[in-house]
């Protein structure tokens, strides 16, 4: 049936974002950086603001690109030991609070300092609340450093901080909308959050094994691993209607499969979807950053460069002190805060918020922008200098399939 | 960013889809049929028509659906011995040739004696031509009967016929809108069909191997599929832009790397891609499915039921007969007259042309689609009736990884 949407262009345009995303990301290997930062580049490349081959604000682009965050969520999920994650789960608490407050307070600030309003000063602060766990736990994985008590603090944290920020979205969003924010209204979006998280490991965990059983007794080619792409999702939709985020669910959905025997074979299948996937969400997170505003020649970026690096500072410097909240952890603990570092949806989310509602102006939508992408773009090669890789990387022999994305096999 | 597409509910849909299609395909397997009836027959459940889940006219789920007849095809292609296809050639163009015209002139017959006009027989005819290789060529593998030189002779015309379907089709448009249909013009469409085929097998041929041989080198993991994937979506684009059939370029990238000693590697990998993909292109042919012009009760259906039979015996037998085509052959001509039979979306494409160019009537336009439904429908039982299943189909031991889904290992 005839579309307007021109499917052969778009395949097209899927075919080139995956090949430059693997050059680039081989690319960026043999400078010793961590793939996803090519990936990341190539996304800058392909997007509006130099070649417009790839356009971010593209529907269809979108969903491959959320459910490639999905799939990553998922598969972190898969190689995530609950019990390891519970063991330091008062460190990721502790990272995970004081990574919201401090970064908020210091964002509110400094513009207060700049006299803006507090409404502006409000929504900038929490738009540096949120960490992308998707960049740091792709980074970890390239590195072969998932299993580690740092990364296992940041990925708890990061869970926790991706819930509080959907509190302050919340409420941020009710304050704009001139509602009262109740204690209790706080309390209901927090439960629900952390409730859905909660119930989904309780219910999920006495049914996981027994439907893997029964699916491994059905003698379906690859069954387990499309049961657990199809929980993975569902997850995903059900965390949404929660009022959680859908990468909340998918690490769910991965956690409670992680401990059925056939988490290994979900894996190895998963790995494969992953790879058609997952690049296509840093490219499209890439393809969003207009370096347009970087240019300092400009004379109308001074001021967006001037607060958007006053942002940064506020940004980095925030979530590294958090990593020493932790303070009885033994490990290295600028891993911890500079493995929270990266902004990235939900710092646009707010950002887009505040412009739409009229709360920011352009100046102050780019500047909250800039804070995003560097603090995206600062992560990876922070953490690859910090954490040398730990194994070679090793092409598995042909035989015997191929190992799984994020971690060593 | 927000975005008016939910793509948390769309992920729901999804993973319902999935769920309710290999649940559906295995009850198929349990009656002895194969799995892509279960997977049509699910699409028709979430359908419009009956639960109104799934929305054929999603333009997101369309490019899922045809990601995944462009991997289907492409697998296929990894599969295919060139040398026993060009073998089996000479019957293949001889099934084509027939089973496009005597459809063609049958379906002309019998608008006549109904007293259509010219145009409206023509288009109607027209519809009876193309082949819809995908139900086949998966039903042949889910049958593990791909290898086989009934299959090769199927694939082959199925290919022809795609082509002869693009002329055909550039044709009647033309007629439709008016325009001279002259021997060049005829001649140039044809030519630039066959002369990417070809070009392509060509040029592709000699870069194939020396790519995958640097691929491997480059000992990066994944690689060679997604090289291939990419490889397969850029040939799929180039297809199209040359005026053949996305179809065609998959397959011809299939053709080209079936012939690397990396070919089983790729073929594992995209299997994975191609399980959740495949059946989300059934389930979306099944949603376009409006069961309700099938109810007799209602008058309003007689006439299209009425025209719709007629156009079900005309596909039938002309496709029917077109296997007997090459008399020299001294395998079972059954089967590739009835593995023509199924006519998919190149049919719907005329219907839809037809009825926006008011040639067609609500009535005509439901009768086509009729055909086209019945037709892919009737395939898969005839074809599992003609051929037993070759091999028990066994799932592999969980550390040898998947096997590829098209046939078995």
């Amino acid at each position: 049936m005839p579309h307007h949407f021109d499917i052969p262009q778009f395949l097209g345009v899927v075919a080139l974002a995956l090949a430059v995303a693997k050059f680039a990301g081989i690319l960026a290997q043999r400078f010793g950086q961590p793939a996803v930062l090519g990936e990341l580049i190539a996304g800058v490349i392909l997007g509006s603001s130099v070649l417009g081959v790839v356009d971010p604000g593209s529907e269809v682009l979108h969903v491959l690109a959320e459910l490639g965050v999905v799939l990553l969520l998922f598969e972190i999920g898969l190689e995530t030991d609950l019990r390891k994650l519970l063991q330091v789960g008062g460190a990721s608490a502790a990272v995970a609070f004081v990574g919201v407050l401090l970064p908020f307070v210091l964002g509110y600030a400094v513009c207060r300092m700049l006299r803006t309003s507090q409404e502006v000063a409000v929504v900038a602060g929490a738009a540096l609340t949120a960490t992308s766990v998707g960049i740091t736990a792709r980074v970890l994985g390239d590195l072969g450093r998932l299993q580690e008590p740092e990364s296992q603090i940041v990925l708890g944290a990061a869970v926790l901080d991706d819930i509080l920020g959907l509190v302050i979205l919340t409420v941020v969003t009710g304050l704009t909308q001139d509602q009262a924010i109740t204690v209790v209204g706080v309390a209901k979006v927090t439960g629900i959050a952390f409730g859905f998280l909660l119930g989904t490991l309780l219910i999920g965990g006495m049914l996981a094994q027994p439907i893997m059983r029964l699916a491994d007794k059905l003698d379906v080619r690859a069954l387990t691993t499309m049961l657990g792409v199809i929980l993975a999702l569902a997850l995903a939709w059900l965390a949404d209607r929660s009022g959680s985020a859908m990468i909340i669910g998918a690490f769910a959905a991965g956690l409670l499969l992680a401990r059925t025997p056939q988490a290994h074979e979900i894996e190895k299948g998963v790995a494969h979807l992953g790879y058609f996937f997952v690049p296509l969400f840093f490219v499209w997170v890439g393809a969003q950053v207009d370096i347009r505003v970087f240019n300092p020649l400009d004379a109308a970026n001074h001021q967006t460069l001037w607060i958007g690096g006053l942002l940064i500072v506020c940004a980095v410097v925030g979530k590294f002190l958090a990593g020493y909240a932790p303070f009885w952890f033994r490990g290295k603990k600028s891993v911890i805060g500079v493995g929270m570092i990266p902004r990235g949806e939900v710092g646009l989310i707010f950002a887009q918020m505040g412009l739409s509602k009229g709360i920011f102006d352009e100046r102050m939508f780019s500047a909250v922008t800039l804070m995003v992408m560097v603090t995206t773009f600062l992560a990876p090669p922070l953490l690859k200098f910090l954490l040398p890789r730990s194994l070679p990387m090793v092409k598995p022999p042909a035989p015997e399939g191929t190992a799984a994305m994020v971690t060593e096999a």
